[in-house]
C-alpha cells in the first residue's frame, strides 16, 4: 500500500469537507451529533463485539491490566460516549460570533469573526471513546477531523467511525468530515504531521515520548501538552485548614493525572504547623514523601528529595516537599521547575495572591484551590480536547474555542484609503 | 567566534529579562518608551552619521535606489521613529487584563488573564526604523526581544540599539530586554529559530524566500505572513460607482504592499457596466491588465491571463481580471487562489455579503471597502508588528494583543475537587 497516496487522499477529502462544515449551520451540526449518538447506542452490540477483538489481541500481546481497562468498552462507557456527544450539541456554537465591531475614524467598521481552524489531526492512544469525543468537538467547531487512534484499539475505533459516518450522512454532512486512519503503519503519522496543505493543526494526546516525537517532526502547528509538574505553595499567611485540605486533595484525589500536585512548597514560617499533620494524612493514604533537608528535620523517616525530584512528574503516590524562605524563593522554584501546567498558592494575603497570579507563568494559576480543578469541564468549557502547555494560540484546557480562530471583518459603504 | 555560544548568551539574557518585563508595571514600561524616544531625538546626529556608513557600503555594494531609500535615515524619519514610540506608550497596556471571571458550580471563580508571550525573536530586512518599532511593541506587551536586522543596516541598527539600551536603563529596566544581534553571520538566525528554551515566538518580516526558509527550519513557533494575493469581487448587485472607486483604490493606492489587490473578479451580469470604465482609469495610471477570455472580449488590447497569473503576487502595476458567473464561482476562485490575506466583495445585497463574510477563509474579509484598509493602524490596533496569514494564534494585523497570550486564573477559598 502506498501510505503517502492514502494520506494525501484523506487530506484532500478533509480539506473539501472542511469547507462544507465551515458553512454548516448550528442546527445541522447538532443534528449530526445527535444522529451519531443514536447510532452509537443502536450499535452497542457490534461495538462490544469489535472491542472484544481488540481486547483479545491485547491480552495475547501482553497488554497490562491498566491498559486493557482503558481499552475496554462496556454498556456504561458506550452510553457515556453518546451522552458526551449530546452534551457537545448543547454547547453554544462558537462559529460566526462577531465581536468588537466598531467604527474607525475612516468610517469603516472593523471587528472579528470566529471561524473554524479547518482540518484537525488528532493522534491518541488506547481509549476508544476519544474517537467519539474528538470527532464531536471538531464537528461542533466546524472543523473536519482526521483521527489516528492506537493500533491496539483499531477494531473499536473503526466501529465507532462507522457510527460517525452514519450520523454525518443522516444530517446531510459529508461523511469525510471525520476520517479514521485505517492503516496501522507508523508512516501514516509521519505523513499526517507534515502535510500543512491539508491539515491546519495537530493535537497529540498520549505519553510524553509520543508528543515529543510529534513536536520535533511536525511541520503542521501542534497544540500540545508535554507534562504536568504541578505545585501547591503554602504561603506563610495561609489558613492552615485550607492549606491541608488543598494539598491533600491535589495529591491524593487521583494520582495518574496531569493536574495532580507533584511538589509541595511551604514557607518556613508555617511549615511546622502544616507539614507534620499533612505527612500523617499522606502516610495513611500510602503516599511516599521525599523532602529537602529542612523538611526532613520536621518530618522523620522520609527520603531525601534530589534535584531530579523537582523535575519529575511522578503520576504516582509520591510527593516531593520543599521548604522555602518566602514568596520570592517559591517563585524562583516555580520558574526553574514548574512545567507551566498548573500551580496554586494557598494564602489569605491579597498582596501575595496578586503577585502569584501575575508572576507565575503557567497555563492555570490558582489561589486557594486544588490543582485538580484544571479541567475543561470544571472551567465551564463543556469538554476539552486536551490541556495545552504551549503559550501560542491555546493555553490550558482546550475546548471548542481553542479549535477555532478569528478573522477580521470590515464593513464599509464604498470606502477607500486616502 | 562561537555563534552558538553567543546566541545562547543572548537567549539566557532575554529569558531573564522577560521575567522582569512581565512584572514591570505600565508606568515603568511607558517611561522606558518615552526615554528611548528622547534618546533617539538626542542622538540624531550620530544616527545619521552611522546610517551614512551603511548607505556608503550599500552604494559600494550595488544596492538599488529603492533599497537605499528604505535604508536611509533623515531628520524626518528619526522624528517618526520617536513619535511611533510615544504612540505605543499611549496605547492601553494589554498585560494583566482579566476577562470572563465567573463563578462555577463548584464555587471556584475561573477567568483568563492576559500575559506576555515571553521572548520574541524578530528577523527583518533593510528598514532600520523596524528596530525601534519592534522593540517598542515587544516592550509594551511585556516581552523581551531579540532583533536581527539586515546586515546592510548594521551600523544604523546598532546605533538605534544604543538608544534603546539607554532608555531602558533610565526606566530601571534591564538593558537586555531588547538585544540586537551584532554578528552578521547567517548562522545566528539558524540558532535563534531553534532555541525554544529561550525564544517563544519568531516574527519574520521580509521577502517570501526569507520567510519560507525560516518557517521550514524553525522549531520555535513562527507568526508569519507569506504573501498577499488579495481580491476584489464585484457582485452583480454592486453599486457601480462604489465598485469602481474600490477596485481603483485597491490596485493603485500603492503597488508594492501586501494588501494591494492583485486579481479583480466581476460577475458576468455587471462586468459590461464596470470593466470598460475601470480599464480606462487603470490605463491612465499605467496599470497593465491581463484578462480571462470574457474579459478580453469586453476590453480590447490586453494580455491573456494564464493560470499562473491567478497565483501571482505582482506587487507592481499589473492586474489580472476574471469574469465569473456569480458568487459560487467567485468563492471557488478564492478557495483555489486567494493567499488568505485580504479579500473584498462589493455588493448592496445583504445575503451575498453575509455569505462572503462567512465563507471566505482569509485573515481580513471585507464588504464595500478597499483591501488597502487591512492594516494595524486602520484597524485601531495602534501599530502592528506584521500581518499574519496563519490561522493559529494571531490572524491578520498583529498588534500588542498578538504579542500576548492568556492563562487561566482560578480563585477559590479552600476549594477541593470532590
Amino acid at each position: 500500500m502506498d501510505i503517502q497516496r492514502y494520506m494525501t487522499g484523506l487530506g484532500k477529502n478533509a480539506r473539501a469537507a472542511s469547507r462544507e462544515l465551515a458553512r454548516a449551520n448550528t442546527g445541522t451540526k447538532n443534528s449530526a451529533l445527535f444522529a451519531i449518538a443514536d447510532s452509537i447506542i443502536a450499535s452497542q452490540a457490534r461495538l462490544i463485539e469489535e472491542n472484544s477483538k481488540d481486547l483479545e489481541a491485547g491480552k495475547a500481546g501482553g497488554l497490562d491490566d491498566a491498559l486493557l481497562d482503558r481499552l475496554m468498552l462496556n454498556e456504561e462507557r458506550i452510553q457515556g460516549m453518546a451522552e458526551g456527544l449530546r452534551q457537545i450539541a448543547a454547547l453554544a456554537d462558537p462559529v460566526g460570533e462577531i465581536t468588537g465591531l466598531n467604527y474607525r475614524p475612516s468610517g469603516i467598521q472593523v471587528g472579528k469573526m470566529r471561524v473554524p481552524l479547518g482540518v484537525i489531526g488528532i493522534i491518541y492512544e488506547s481509549r476508544p471513546n476519544v474517537t467519539a469525543d474528538a470527532a464531536g468537538l471538531c464537528l461542533k467547531a466546524g472543523n473536519a477531523a482526521i483521527l489516528r487512534g492506537g493500533s491496539e484499539a483499531a477494531h473499536s475505533n473503526n466501529a465507532i467511525a462507522t457510527c460517525i459516518k452514519s450520523g454525518l450522512s443522516k444530517a446531510n454532512l459529508p461523511s469525510t468530515a471525520v476520517q479514521v486512519i485505517e492503516v496501522t503503519d507508523r508512516a501514516a503519522v509521519g505523513e499526517l504531521i507534515t502535510m500543512p496543505q491539508y491539515v491546519d493543526v495537530i493535537v497529540p494526546r498520549g505519553g510524553k515520548s509520543l508528543i515529543e516525537r510529534i513536536s520535533a517532526e511536525a511541520t503542521v502547528p501542534v497544540i500540545k501538552h508535554l507534562h504536568g509538574i504541578c505545585h501547591v505553595y503554602i504561603h506563610e499567611k495561609a489558613d492552615i485548614s485550607k492549606a491541608i485540605r488543598i494539598a491533600f486533595n491535589a495529591k491524593t484525589h487521583r494520582y495518574g493525572v496531569c493536574n495532580a500536585m507533584e511538589t509541595l512548597l511551604a514557607d518556613a514560617a508555617i511549615a511546622g504547623r502544616v507539614l507534620p499533620q499533612l505527612a500523617e494524612q499522606y502516610r495513611k493514604e500510602g503516599v511516599e514523601l521525599r523532602g529537602c533537608r529542612k523538611t526532613r528535620e520536621l518530618i522523620g523517616g522520609i527520603k531525601a528529595a534530589t534535584e531530579e525530584d523537582w523535575d519529575t512528574e511522578y503520576l504516582a503516590p509520591i510527593l516531593s516537599i520543599r521548604i522555602v524562605a518566602g514568596l520570592d524563593e517559591a517563585l524562583e522554584h516555580l520558574h526553574n521547575h514548574s512545567s507551566g501546567h498548573t500551580d496554586a498558592i494557598v494564602t489569605e494575603d491579597l498582596g501575595a495572591a496578586r503577585r502569584f497570579l501575575s508572576e507565575v507563568d503557567s497555563s492555570s494559576v490558582m489561589v486557594n484551590a486544588s490543582t485538580r480543578f484544571a479541567d475543561g469541564f470544571e472551567y465551564g468549557l463543556g469538554a476539552e480536547i486536551g490541556i495545552s502547555t504551549d503559550k501560542i494560540h491555546a493555553r490550558g484546557p482546550v475546548g471548542l474555542e481553542g479549535l477555532t480562530s478569528q478573522k477580521f471583518i470590515v464593513i464599509g459603504d464604498g470606502h477607500v484609503r486616502e
